[in-house]
């Protein structure tokens, strides 16, 4: 199925940013593999445990973790081209993180839950793989903060469970999303498309408990 | 009932410190939305995932979702005034940690957990979203430094369990914990009340692993 | 037996080190408890919740947390003397990796994951314990950086389920692989045995989505 080898690519592409984030921190061999697995399956994961979809994706096929420490191994080979390399890398991420979004969407809607939890869940996926190897790497997670990225996954869910509500087949929602969620991403980082920024400054402020 | 009713104001009230923290990090609206859910509702969520009590009560009633998204953008539409609101806001955030830690409490009961895993559970309840905000917007969490909050937590759940334990009728051990532990706690930051600290500092300490 | 009196050592051991780190950011009271319970039960607690493994073991046996709270007491009054104490300290530490690497590979077994979930199952309990500490305290994790600790997990699991599957007996394997850790750790210390870093410097890297 076309969308089990675009999940693939994803978290090979997911690991890579992973290794590379771990890189910069200069962490050891073992750190840039576990922030790797850790960026790829993540979003995966955490998901299930909300779900409480058991058992994980990657429990029940450790060959993901197999591809995650792969691409990890990989990128660190290919470390002194990697700047290369920046835009064929956006792209694969841009396709890992539509996947993601649309995958996390099936798994809640194949558990019978809403389709407001589907979005939600295709969002958790396809986000937090990245906000967990920020938090590792002792970062604010960047998609809070920069071009486009978590709303081209809500919105990619949004479309996802709108067009299976209007009954599409599955396999129509899931090409046409993948390549309008796919083009949103790229427009945005072209475009370098973003949120608007809250921004909050008062000594006063109420404590932030 | 009422504590449901507290438990709205807890969740926007929470969400509305999430929703500041994040401006404070200039966030993009995004952001600051996903800040705002992950503080209302983490406490929640942690607790659910520990005890196994599934579908999480945000992803059976996904309303509460919509309340923090709602208390997130009204944040930001009111940032201006914000710092004319502390008083009441405080209130608020204090009436919350009390409903949390009574309603993590009773969720642990419901499922036949021992007294003291229904305190821990309530605790994590009332403190643990405050947290997990604090992770996300890269800083050491305020209630491990700060005046008493997770002891107002802690022995709220005490007091609660024990008063059940004496057969005291729910209603009434809700009710007089519920006020007990917000009065505490209004105490605790009118006066200042603090844990003592533990400072500790030695150039040839043991390695942290 | 033998490996369950070694947990008692190792969670003791674990907690120390998270209310010393805990002190090190002049934590409270509270926090120090808290962070010393985070990481002696953490890593087991993300191992339970991952396998889906209910009810995660402090819950079920509640000692184990009145352990870690006074060992986080204890470790307050002896901080005055806690650089005294590096070297037995650091010999519990050991100890404490390699049995709740061998308990996390066994949890996993007795559930029939597969081998290679042992040894990942193996390695989250041994390792992030201390990864959620310092994610807590705001720091890059210490076992990413610095000498051979997570590998020692990884080698300790692989040589016991290794073993098992040679139809050893569990207890000859527990105990070799119990003294075969140990030791390769102690050597890691005493030789500053390191992984290689990978160290990735550019400024026109890809975004780190």
């Amino acid at each position: 199925m076309l969308l089990s080898i675009i999940y693939v690519i994803a978290i090979t592409a997911e690991a890579m940013t992973g290794a590379l984030a771990a890189g910069r921190r200069q962490m050891d061999l073992f750190g840039v593999i576990i922030i790797a697995c850790v960026t790829a399956l993540g979003g995966g994961t955490i998901r299930d445990v909300v779900l409480g979809h058991y058992p994980l994706s990657w429990v029940e096929h450790p060959k993901y973790l197999v591809y995650t420490v792969a691409a990890a191994i990989l990128t660190i080979i290919l470390a002194p081209i990697m700047h290369y390399l920046r835009k064929p890398f956006l792209v694969l991420d841009a396709l890992g993180l539509v996947a993601f979004t649309l995958i996390g969407c099936a798994v809640a809607l194949e558990m019978n839950h809403s389709f407001s939890i589907a979005v939600i869940s295709g969002m958790i996926t396809g986000v937090f793989g990245g906000v967990l190897r920020d938090v590792l790497c002792n970062e604010i997670p960047l998609v809070f903060r920069k071009e486009l990225y978590a709303v081209v996954s809500l919105l990619t869910g949004i479309a996802y469970v709108s067009l299976l509500s209007f009954d599409f087949h599955a396999d129509t929602a899931i090409l046409s999303c993948l390549i309008g969620g796919f083009l949103l991403r790229l427009c945005a980082i072209h475009f370098g498309w973003e949120m608007p920024k809250f921004v909050y400054r008062d000594p006063n402020t109420p404590d932030e408990h």
